[in-house]
């Protein structure tokens, strides 16, 4: 089987029996009941995905940046020229992007991921390595783990066709993007990450995120396409336009997610996917950040439903999409400051309330242990 | 002068030079401009704190968990015991609760204040000291700040009168009360502490906390009143009729501060109106938890409009009055998780997003130096 089928098989639903151990745990902690919302749900969902109550720690977090570029770029659906993908790729490697301050704050480590940059990458930062092998993975519990900066080349083209005339991809394009992804997923958990961060990078990558997330929900264009970095009525409605092109022109089948992936996806979009189901297959949750990650989360989903239970949403981008498909997932987004930037930034600040969550099953008293009484 | 008149004379404006330096900061930075939505004002709004551009890293950051009893209890407002109040203290300086976990998860100090329990303390810990020297200060810099829990006697009296029949506090009792909180804030700001962050335990004190929000708000008792920790409607019930009591009773005037503090007020209420202006009058952030940190805020601002400039929402508690607090103070939270357990949870949760808000302006890359072209 490929890599692809084999993650795919891999992909199962939460362990009840650990679910309902964290949740007679809940009730026995020196709390009311109840009174730490959504943290308990996640909790639960935490013990699911991995088996056992407590669930681990969700530590070290990696944040894996996915860059590429898109052909649609040339209907000016961003004021952005494509040379900021590559030089933002530069500006991660050297640590100076918001998304390098906030994994500095809570500790997380950075690996970004070359699927698809248009423009050669000028870095004197050392690659991890090239191809197929895709990160140079750390000893189980090295501290190097949450080091970083980090570059893993593993462009599959560079940057895609314009989906507004012609598919994004090939479908072997797609698929070998997915399987970065999922390589990367995997190689970081070998590496001892308990916990997987999405980030993105790549100047026009909101149209094909609209264009996924109107494929898989249904939605119209109109309603999940929004203003990414901040472009002006004009370019907006440009940009509404070209979404419902490239939906006429490919009708993509959410039934066949990776031709959707292919049709009027991105490369970054795709290798998210991938990312979300290498992190499935191992048990080990995954924080989505914003728009890009939501429309790749809704690709996961539907190859593999039971993907979702390793999913967190992290926060709720401004983007008018990002509700959208958190609403298609079922997922309530943990923080909601109005960030509309990507890069892992909204995800990397939700990573410690998802380890807190984490961390009461180990760490709290029961009303017996500390002679509390109840109610 | 009194502490608390030489606190209220040193609360000053926020200011505008600085502020407009890291609002033009912001806008050369590596980002679309507004793209962090409001993690920008929040930097801001610590720059004209501060006085500074960048803005001091909050860091380290301490919780001072203020405990008190209640009279009002007796009237059956809550179905635990009162005893519970100082079982959760030992519980707080034994590591066990939910604020010593998420303080462990996020790397922030913790410190106990017993400024009105009624049970007395039966803990093997050691006190930081007694009365007027609250806080055993760690020295400048010191990573001790961050190590805890510590306990500070501080009692003000074993629990307040039962305020649906009586004032809850003398003036005098209530000024005093204020005053720890005063004491407590200098000390840890002495100690090193960058950031301050509420917490509180007392069974019984969300209802003092809906009469102090309903008295400075002028909202009715029925839309400030809420379940605490989960009460049932016949609980809930007498509850709101406690609360419309004592205000018909008490008649609290909103331009008398402490006298609202005293008649419808808690001892922690009043502990954290005075740890809130001590950390405004030192320029230091306060991070407010949920209702209890909420109506003293309230409080607070009401002693000292200037103090809202130091005011960080940290988390929207469950607690119908919290929002309506919140609202009344022009304050946005940070996090919103359907919290409703108090001990400064919320609060310690949002601290690391603070922290991110500040260090964008201190670590993150401009166009210019990372080579990123602008739109």
């Amino acid at each position: 089987m490929s890599l692809l089928a084999d993650t795919l098989a891999a992909i199962g639903p939460l362990d009840a029996a650990a679910m309902a151990a964290a949740h007679a745990r809940h009730a026995t902690l020196t709390k009311p009941p109840g009174s730490l919302g959504s943290l308990e749900e996640l909790g639960v969902r935490l013990a699911g995905l991995a088996g056992a109550n407590p669930p681990p720690l969700p530590e070290p977090a990696v944040v894996g940046v996915f860059a590429g570029d898109h052909g649609v770029l040339s209907q000016r659906v961003s004021p952005w020229p494509q040379e900021v993908t590559a030089q933002m790729v530069a500006n991660f490697l050297a640590g100076g992007a918001v998304v390098n301050a906030f994994a500095r704050q809570t500790g997380a480590g950075v690996v970004v991921i070359d699927v698809g940059v248009a423009t050669p990458l000028l870095t004197a930062e050392p690659a991890a390595a090239d191809g197929d092998s895709a990160v140079a993975a750390p000893a189980q519990g090295n501290p190097e783990v949450v080091e970083g900066p980090r570059l893993v080349r593993a462009n599959v083209r560079p940057g895609t066709r314009d989906l507004s005339v012609e598919p994004a991809m090939t479908r072997s394009e797609a698929t070998a993007a997915v399987e970065v992804g999922i390589r990367v997923a995997g190689e970081l958990v070998d590496g001892g990450a308990g916990c997987l961060i999405t980030g993105d990078m790549g100047i026009g990558n909101t149209t094909p995120a609209a264009a996924l997330i109107a494929a898989f929900t249904g939605a119209a264009a109109a309603d999940v396409t929004g203003r990414g970095t901040g472009i002006d009525d004009e370019t907006h409605g440009r940009k509404v336009s070209v979404v419902q092109r490239a939906l006429a022109l490919h009708r993509p089948d959410p039934g066949d997610p990776v031709g959707v992936l292919a049709t009027v996806g991105g490369l970054e979009h795709a290798a998210l996917a991938g990312f979300v189901l290498g992190g499935a297959a191992r048990r080990v949750p995954v924080i989505l950040d914003g728009v890009i990650a939501d429309s790749a989360a809704l690709a996961a989903a539907a190859l593999a439903p039971d993907a979702v239970g390793a999913m967190v949403a992290g926060h709720r981008s401004a983007e008018p999409g990002a509700s959208v498909a958190l609403r298609h997932l079922g997922l309530e987004p943990m923080v909601d400051l109005g960030l509309r930037l990507g890069e892992g930034t909204g995800a990397v600040l939700a990573w410690p309330i998802v380890a807190a969550a984490a961390r009461v099953l180990h760490d709290v008293a029961t009303f017996d242990s500390a002679g509390v009484a109840e109610k």
